[in-house]
């Protein structure tokens, strides 16, 4: 049988109380479809390594990640303790930019069970995928000060897009939407007013296009897509955006489609260099950290994709319905977010038995 | 009598159609509240023009303008005829810049007679204001290309913020919301992602709040503010972000009351050094131009924010006082957009007539 090895790092906050349920709902799986997961823990990508190291992954972390099959991740971030920019950029941007994880996949769907907050919608009527640019465009670290502290203070950040890597996401993209029966994909852009890198973008998604016949492409503003997602979402079926926009359309769908508390995400590296990584929409949540109330639906949901992206479509299928079904017949165990008194254990707990 | 002059500059597509419905209402305000307006129209700053001259402006624009009490714009962009990048900043986003208009003010608010597409909420649920920083930010004209037309090719656009550009429109956002009831400013970041330019907007919005310590500010990252507009825009008041974000949470915060179809918006020079600029939220929406059909009521409504902006506050809340109640109460004469059958002019000739 099929042996996958996965790194599992939970991270900060909720993360170390959603990936165990992940990592429940992973083994009923393996157990049910026949396969085995090796797993090995690590703990570092969280504000107590940074106390510790002052950094916040060990300098050899590309040679202990870089041979597992997939990284299952939980969340980082505890501003407390560690300001953001510098725990993101230290772990996570870093995993998904060097392991060349350009693609990030996060399905927007409204399952049963779930409310959206959007009038007259039901289970069905939001589905869709967004598929962000993951290791340039508005995510640089190039930039800096001048003038510090006087009244001519004055900061610049450079935005970098490149053929290589812009090309790359929307043929991902294009390929997807094309293995889709709608066929339909989406470009979000702002090229009326970021008159350099967004003309850009728009010539090569015109271009991937052409080479496209066969999928119905067109482009929205973001400003007015973000408008549509509330409006007339059931009009997508595959969006591809630049890395903040992705960024934003991967929160702001899966709020139309009930709670980000639920979106799972890959981050996937195509090409198989190195591991893919799967987190998770939200965050580490320092609000309801430590209260075992955590949704871990994001995170077992992100399991599912990663069992996809390994090879184990049935096992990821049997996940996403088990999720559904609980979801939609036991709102006892369901967890506060979702009106529930259910706790995370309990939740995960019943997905598991139901897989 | 006060006499205010006005640069009415109608733009392309439906501005030109919904611009003689917003003159209508301030010649009505006018003569209710005894002053009188002295407007002469322009017929720059669209396409056709372009296709003239090859500019979007004369040459002379600033001192043609310069003199007026205010501006009232109707929209710019015909894509077919002239890239709208091309046509954005070589007028409107000129203006903004040139005219130093560094406060974009946009009112969110969900209105009597308004179905919002969230569930569930009602007018007075939603209500609030967005401050958009409007001359610098991510909407620079800096950058380039390189290796043009290769595999390497690669775009660069530099993100700029000085502290005169952000501290001002901070001010401004913080004494709003200190003059509001709920004295509460929420401020867009996305610090953790953009790791220069952000955690310095983060920095002088934490030094701005201590200057103001009666009002309660927070910050929220620009994707979970987005998912929350949807989840919870009940607590929002003031929102003040940098000129791409506020891009962005300008549209989909009318589109969560409802529609940006009635959306105003106010471009200001606060020091009233140079003419302010009030324009409707919505564009100039080729797909329904030359029907009649495009809904008057953000033309209208930024005409009550202009007229605010020029020392008339009366007038200003009674039009907007009629652009309600005829949407509560005359169902048979709005727009198709809001699901009635009337057209532009008869929907603008109701609203006059109420005021
Ligand atoms: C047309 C476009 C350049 C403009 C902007 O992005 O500022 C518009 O969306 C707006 O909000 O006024
Ligand atoms: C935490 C943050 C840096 C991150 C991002 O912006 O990419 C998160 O919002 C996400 O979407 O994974």
């Amino acid at each position: 049988s099929h042996r996958y090895r996965i790194a599992v790092i939970p991270g900060d906050g909720i993360g170390g109380e959603v990936v165990p349920e992940g990592l429940r709902c992973l083994r009923a799986a393996a157990e049910t479809y026949g396969f085995e997961l090796e797993t090995v823990e690590f703990g570092f990508a969280c504000a107590d390594y940074w106390v510790r190291h002052g950094e916040m992954l060990p300098p050899d972390w590309r040679e202990v990640l870089g041979g597992f099959d997939a990284i299952f991740f939980g969340a980082v971030g505890w501003p407390e303790v560690v300001p953001d920019h510098v725990s993101l950029w230290g772990s996570l941007l870093k995993f998904r930019r060097e392991f060349d994880q350009y693609v990030n996949l996060r399905p927007v769907r409204l399952l049963r069970g779930v409310r959206s907050p959007l009038r007259d919608r039901e289970p069905g009527d939001i589905d869709f995928l967004v598929v962000r640019e993951n290791t340039e465009g508005e995510y640089s670290n190039i930039g800096g000060r001048i003038f510090e502290g006087t009244d001519r203070e004055t900061v610049v950040q450079e935005t970098v897009m490149t053929r290589t890597g812009v090309d790359r996401v929307l043929r991902y993209a294009f390929e997807l939407a094309g293995s889709r029966p709608r066929k339909h994909l989406t470009w979000a852009t702002k090229s009326n007013g970021i008159s350099i890198t967004m003309p850009y973008w728009d010539e090569r998604a015109a271009a991937m296009a052409e080479r496209y016949p066969d999928v119905v492409a067109d482009k929205d503003h973001i400003d007015i897509l973000a408008a549509k997602f509330v409006l007339r979402p059931e009009q997508y079926d595959v969006v591809v955006a630049s890395n903040l926009f992705g960024d934003i359309l991967s929160d702001l769908g899966p709020a139309c489609a009930g709670t980000i508390g639920i979106a799972p995400s890959a981050n996937i590296n195509p090409d198989r260099t190195w591991p893919s990584l799967f987190e998770p929409v939200h965050g580490s949540a320092p609000d309801i950290a430590g209260r075992g109330i955590a949704n871990p639906v994001g995170q077992i949901w992100s399991g599912a994709m990663m069992l996809d992206h390994l090879g184990e479509p049935a096992a990821a299928a049997r996940i996403v319905a088990a999720i559904e079904s609980v979801l939609d017949e036991q709102p006892e165990v369901v967890t506060p977010d979702l009106g529930g008194s259910g706790t995370t254990a309990r939740l995960g707990t019943a997905i598991a038995a139901e897989i």
